[in-house]
C-alpha cells in the first residue's frame, strides 16, 4: 500500500501497542466505526464504498438486518455461545440448512467437518485427511496459490515472502504451474508429464489443492477446461482433489461453489470467510463420505462451534433458495467486466489487462507500484480497494455481492478519478 | 467418554450430516440450548452444572450480563463486525485496556499481535517469530504438551494419536521431560545435560514452549522452581521462552498469567480461549518488543480482527481492576483442593491422586476407563466434566471462575454420587 | 533384465546368502573371473565384450598393465594402504597430477575435497557446502536425475521407485524439467519463470545440480545451449551450480569434464567412478576456492584416503597429457553414432531413437520390455550391455574408452544379432 | 589436535590444493610412506607406534603378509577388480567364509547386503530397510552417537558441529540418553517411560540404532545389562534394533561382534572399517532374513563389489577359526586397562577416568585441551593416538588387534612421557 498517506493521530495506539506485523491499518490509516451494506464510515465521519468486503468475508454486506435481528435475539435469550462440537440448535440448523439449500439441489453429498473457525484450519484438516486416506505425503499445489499461514497451509502457499516467514523448510509439497502460467503451454498436460513419468522426482501425491480463482495470487481464473482436465488427472492417478473455495466460494463467482460451471466434484472442499454470513469466524471442510475416515477427535479446536456464526450462516442461505441472487451477481459481474475493459482502453498508461470472473475481478497493471498508488489514491477518494498478486501488480475488486448498480458505478467513478490522478 | 449412554434421537442430524471427527457430541449426547453463569440447559429442559467451561474458554461464565448488553448495543449501532487488522474502536479499546489493566500493573511490556482467532494460530505465530529472530529451527517442547492441531502446533504436541493425524512426519521438535515426568529426576537438570553437551544430538533450539499447567496432558502443574530453572536455562543458552497460556492463563490458576507466581517473564506468550471473554473466537500473541521483528503482513489471517470478541474482552478486564476476583478464585481453588483430597481419601477404589492448581485441578485415577465412566455418570446426573491425560486417566475440573461456593458444592455432590455409582 | 535366463547353479550362493537387493547378478547370472581391456571372462570360460564398463567406472578398461604394475609395487613395498586424510605420497601425487594435467591446462581452479570414496559421498558433500555457503535449503534438481542412494543424494534423484525406498519424505528439493523434457518448451525459460516469480512456491535455491548427460535417467544429453542458459540463470540469481560428472566425466563424452564444450565453469563438481582409474573406490568434490568454506572435519569419512586408488588415478592421467586419447574417443563416438543410426533405420520394429553423446549413447526403443529382452539376449551372445531410463526403455552403450574399433564392431555385431533374435 | 606443531614443508601441497575440510593432516603434519603391523614410517624416516589403526579400520595391522600375497596374485591374474554386485569368485568366497566362520558358529542367521563400501552407506541402508519394513519414520538414536556424514546417517549422529554441516534440519530422529548419560538414572527405564506414554511426543519408532561402545562419542561403553534392556524394549514395542558395529565390531572389543557378551541378536547389523581386512573400502549390512524385504536394486551403489576387499576379508577370517585371537585380544585389553588405571593414579593432574572395553579404551581427562595436548606431544614422541568425545576430552587407544605386548608397552611408555611433558 502507498507510503505517502498523511499521519492520522488516531493510529498511534496501533503503532505503539500492536505488533509490527499489522498491515491493513498501515495502508488504510483510519479508525473505522460502522458499516452497512457496501458502505463503511470512520470515526471522522468519512464514508467509503467497499470494494474489498473483508477480503471476501462480507459477500452479504455489512450488518444485514435479518442477521442482526437473529443474533440479538439469540444473545438476549442466553443462547449457548461457545460449545466446541457439542450439539446445539444453531449447529443443527446449520447442518440441515446447508444440506437442504446448498448440497441437495446441486446433487452433492458431503460430510461436514468443523475444523476450527478459520480458513487455514480448514486447509490443514483437508491436507490431514487426504494424507491419512491415501497414506501418501506429497501435496501438489500451484504457482501463486494462497491457502493460509499455519505451517501446513503455508507449505502449499506460493508467496516466497510469506513462506520464508515459516523459519523452517516447508516440506512435502510440489508447485505445478497454474492455468495460463506459461504462455503456449497447456499446464495440465505438463502436470501429467510429471505424473506419468516414473523418473520425474514427483512422488505420487495424496492430493492436488487449488483455488479456481486465485485471490491473493493475482485474481488468476482457471478455465473450466483446465479444471476438468485437472479433475480427470486426479481420477486417473487416484489422487484426491481439494478445492479451496474460501475466497472464490460462497457465491463470489456467481455460483455458490466456484467450480460448478466445470461440472466437477472435488473430493474435499474448504469453505470459510463468507460462510459465516455476518463476518464472524467460521469454517467448514466438506469431505466425500467415503473419505470421512477420521477417528473421533483426531482433529479438533476450541472454536469449532461458533454458534453466532451458525445463526448468521443459516440466514445467509436464504439468498440461495432461488436463482435471483445468482442472476444478480452475474449481471453485476458483466457490468464490472465492461467497466474494467473501458478503463483499460481509456487509460493505456495502465498497460492494463483484465483478470478474474464473477465479482472477483481486477486489473493487472504494467508498472511497478502503480497498483499500490491507485489503491492509496482511491482510499483518499473514498473507495476501499486493495492490490493482489506476487508483485502487488493487480488492483482487485471484491465488492459485497449485495452491492447495487449505483454502488458499483460510484466505486468505478472514484477508481477512474484515482487512476487519472495517479497517471 | 463412556459408551453406555442411551441413544438420543436429537443427535441424528449430527450423526448423519457431520463428519466422524466430532467428539463432544458423542460423550454428551444432548442438544444444548441456553446457559447462564455456571449452568447449562438442554432442549429437553435438563440443567447441568458446568465444570468444563468450554475447555477453559468460559472463565467468566456463560452470558455475562454486561457483555451481552455491550454486544447487543454494538450490533444495533451497525458497528464494524469484521475488519482484519484495520483500525476499529473495539480493537483500539482492547489494546489500551489490555495494556493499562493487565500489562502495566504487572510491569510487563509486550507488543500485541492478532494472529488469527484461535489458539493454534497464536502458537504457530509464536514458533514463526522465534525461528525468524534466532535463525534456528528446533523447538523444545515437553512430554504431554498440547498446543494445537495445525501442522506447526501439532509438531510440538505430545499426543501420539493426534500427531499421527498429520499424515507426515512432524519435524524440528524435541520433547523433553516435563516437571515430575520421571520419579527422582530433576528434569530441568536433565534438559541442561542435553543443552550443555555438544554431542547430545539436540541442536540449539530457537525456543522452548511450555504450559505451566498441562490441561489436555493430564492437569500436570509445573512447580514454580522448575519454571524458574527453565527460564534461567533459556537465558543462559540464549533460547526464547514461549509460555502457552491459552488454557492456564486468563486467571484460571488464580493470577491473570499462570506464570506470575514464578516471577518469570517469558519472551512470547500465547493467549486465547477466555481472552475473548464471552466465548467468541479470539487469540493474541504477546511478543517482547525487542523480538517483534515481523515484516508487515508476514503472518496474517482473515479473522484476526473479531470486534465482537474485543468488546467482550474489554468487559472481562473489569474483573482485573482490583484483587477481589483473584482472591475469590484462590479461595475457591482451596475449597476444590480440599474436596479432591476428601474424595481420594473416602474412595480408595479410585486409587486417586490430586492434580493441578487454581481452578484447574483434577483427580488421576488408577484404573483404566474409570475416569471416563465417572464423567459419563456425572453427565447423567447433571454435571458436565471431562477427562484428560494421555490415557484419559484424569477427571478434570474446570468450572467457570465466577462460580460460587454453592455451585462448586453442588458439582462435587453430583461427582461424589457418580463415583459411588461407578465404583 | 530378462527373466527367461536359465538357472546357473553357480549363483546359488548369492541366492542363499545375499540380500534380495542384489540386482546385476540376477540379469547376468554368471560368476565372473577375469578381465582385460574390454573383455571379461566367466568361470565357465565364456568371454564377453564389455559395453558396460562397470557403469562408467572402467573408462580405462580392465586391468591396465601399468596400473597393475604400480599397485603391485606399492603393496610389495608395504606402502600405506589406509590413511583417512593423513598425508601420504600417493595422495600428494594425485593432488599435483590432477592440478597439473587436468585443471591447469583447462584454466580451472578448484580446491579438491576427498569426501569418502563413492559418488554419493561426493554429492552429499556438494549439497552440504552449497547449503552452508548460501544459508539456503532448497536444491533444484531435474527430472530423471540420478545422484545416489543415501538420503541427501536420493532427495535429488528422480526415480520414484528408488525414492520410495527412503521410507521417509524427501525434503528440500524441487524437480525442474530437464532439457527436451516437454516438447516445444524451452525448459530453461520455464525454470526462470519460477525463479523470477515471487509467488511461484519455489524458494530461492542454494544450488542447481545436474548431469550434462543423464546416465541412469535414459542417456538424456543436455544441449550446450541449455547448459549455458542454466549456468547464466545461476549467475543471475546467485545460485551455485553443481555438475555431477560422476558418470559423464572422466572423458566419457570426449572431454575430461563433460561440460567443457559449453564453456561453463560450475561452482562445484562431483567426480567418482573412473576417477580411480582401476575400478577402485574413489571420489572427489571440486569446489571453487571462494566456496571452500568448510571447517576442518565438518565432513569426513573413514575411506576418504584410498591410496591404491590414488596410485591408479595418477596413472590414468597419462591419457590426458596430450589430445590423442580425446581424439580417439571422439572418433569412436562418431562410429557408434553411425552404428546406432544404422540399426534404428534397419530395424523399424525397434521404434528406436538415438540418445546421448561421446561414448555414452543409447537407443530408446518403443515397446515395453523390448530393451530388457535385447540386453538379455545380448548377454547370451557374449555382450554385456544394460538398460537405462525410467521405464528401462533405453539400451545403453558404455564401453571402456580404450576399446578399439574391432571391439566396437564386434559388440555391435552381437547387438544386431540379438535384436534380430528378439524382434 | 595441538596447534603448536612445527610447520612441515612437505605439507604445502595439501594446504594449497586440498579443501579446508582436511583434518588429520593438520594434527599429524607428516607424509606417511609405509607401514607394517603396528608401525608406521614417514618420508623423513621417523617411525611411529600406531594406537589409532585407521580409526578402527586396521584391526589386523598394516600390510598383513598373506593378504599382500593374495592381492598381488589376484592382480597378476587379471582378476575382476570392479563388479558392482555381479557374481565373482571373491564375492562368493566372502559370502561363504562369512557364513561358515563368523555367523554359523555363533548361531546367527543374516542375509548379507553390500550397500556400498563405506560405513555411512551401511547405516543409510539399515535405516531405509527398517523404515520400509515397519512403515514408520522415527529412528531412536543416542546421545553422542556417531553413524556417518551423509544426510540419513548424520540425522542419527549426535555431534552438533557435524549436524550443523547438513545445512538443513535433520528430521525423523529422537536422541535418547545413552547408558550412564545421567548420573543415577537408568536410561533404559527412562526410554521406556517415553515409549509407554501415549502423550510423550515420541512416535513409535521404526528402529533403535546404537553403538555398544561409542567410538567418536567418547569411548562410552554400554553395560551388557543396558544392552539387554534395550533389546527387550525393542522386542516389547516391536521396534527393530540396529547395532552399528562399524568401529566396535570385527573383534575390537574381544569378540567378533561387540554385542556377543550381552547375548542379544540385533535385527540389523552394520559392519565396515576392518571388515575389509587390509584397509580397503568395504561395508556390509546384515539383515535378519524376515526383514530382508528389499526389491532388487532398491538400494545400490557403484562400488558395492570391491573384490580386492573381499579377498583380504576372507584372509582376515582365518583369525576367527579358533579362539586364540580372541583370547589374545582379551589379554591385551586387560593389560591396557591396568596401564590406564596406573596412569590415572600416578598423574592426578589428569583428573582422569577410564573409558571403554576390549582394545577400545581411553582416558577422559578433566581439563580443557589437555587431551589434545597429550596427543600432539605423543605424536612428536612417536605415537599416533587421537582424541575423542564431544569436547575432545578423551585420549583414545585403538591399536591394531595384532599388536604384541612389547608394542603396547612401548606405546604406553611414550604416552607416559608425553603426559609428563604436558602436565
Amino acid at each position: 500500500m502507498g507510503n505517502d498517506i498523511p499521519k492520522n493521530s488516531n493510529m498511534e495506539v496501533f503503532e505503539t501497542l500492536e505488533s509490527e506485523v499489522r498491515s491493513y491499518s498501515r495502508g488504510w490509516p483510519a479508525v473505522f466505526e460502522s458499516a452497512k451494506g457496501y458502505k463503511i464510515r470512520d470515526t471522522e465521519g468519512r464514508e467509503y464504498i467497499d470494494f474489498f468486503a473483508g477480503a471476501g468475508t462480507l459477500n452479504y454486506g455489512h450488518n444485514d438486518d435479518r442477521m442482526q435481528e437473529k443474533l440479538i435475539e439469540y444473545i438476549k435469550n442466553d443462547g449457548i455461545i461457545h460449545s466446541l462440537d457439542m450439539g446445539t440448535n444453531p449447529r443443527k440448523d446449520f447442518l440441515e440448512a446447508f444440506n437442504d439449500i446448498i448440497l441437495k439441489p446441486r446433487n452433492l453429498s458431503y460430510k461436514v467437518m468443523f475444523p476450527g473457525p478459520t480458513g487455514t484450519n480448514s486447509v490443514e484438516s483437508a491436507l490431514k485427511i487426504a494424507r491419512k486416506v491415501t497414506g501418501r505425503d506429497t501435496i501438489i499445489s500451484f504457482t501463486n496459490a494462497f491457502h493460509g499461514m499455519t505451517l501446513g497451509s503455508l507449505s502449499v502457499t506460493g508467496n516466497i515472502f510469506k513462506r520464508r516467514g515459516a523459519g523452517v523448510p516447508l516440506a512435502d509439497t510440489v508447485f505445478m504451474p497454474f492455468d495460463h502460467y506459461i504462455e503456449g503451454v497447456d499446464t495440465a498436460d505438463y502436470m501429467e508429464r510429471y505424473l506419468a513419468d516414473n523418473g520425474s522426482g514427483v512422488d505420487l501425491p495424496a492430493a492436488v489443492i487449488l483455488e479456481t480463482v486465485q485471490g491473493e495470487g493475482g485474481i488468476n481464473a482457471a478455465s473450466m477446461d483446465w479444471l476438468k482436465k485437472i479433475h480427470a488427472l486426479c481420477k486417473k492417478y487416484d489422487i484426491l482433489l481439494i478445492v479451496d473455495d474460501i475466497q472464490a466460494g460462497n457465491g463470489r463467482t456467481g455460483t455458490f461453489f466456484s467450480f460448478e460451471p466445470a461440472g466437477i466434484e472435488p473430493d474435499i472442499i474448504c469453505l470459510s470467510k463468507s460462510i459465516g454470513g455476518f463476518g464472524l469466524p467460521m469454517a467448514v471442510t466438506l469431505i466425500k463420505p467415503e473419505y470421512d475416515q477420521w477417528a473421533p477427535g483426531e482433529h479438533n479446536g476450541t472454536f469449532r462451534g461458533n454458534n453466532m456464526a451458525f445463526i448468521a450462516a443459516v440466514e445467509a442461505f436464504r439468498y440461495w433458495k432461488n436463482s435471483d441472487f445468482e442472476n444478480s451477481v452475474n449481471e453485476k459481474a458483466a457490468y464490472m467486466a465492461k467497466e474494467i475493459e473501458r478503463l483499460i482502453r481509456t487509460y493505456p498508461g495502465l498497460q492494463g489487462s483484465p483478470r478474474g470472473r464473477g465479482l472477483m475481478q481486477g486489473i493487472a497493471v504494467g508498472k511497478e507500484n502503480l497498483a499500490s498508488e491507485i489503491c492509496a489514491e482511491a482510499f483518499r477518494n473514498g473507495l476501499i480497494v486493495e492490490t493482489s498478486g506476487p508483485a502487488d501488480e493487480v488492483v482487485k475488486f471484491l465488492p459485497p455481492l449485495i452491492i447495487d448498480k449505483a454502488g458499483l458505478a460510484e466505486g468505478f467513478e472514484i477508481l477512474e478519478k484515482s487512476i487519472q490522478n495517479v497517471l
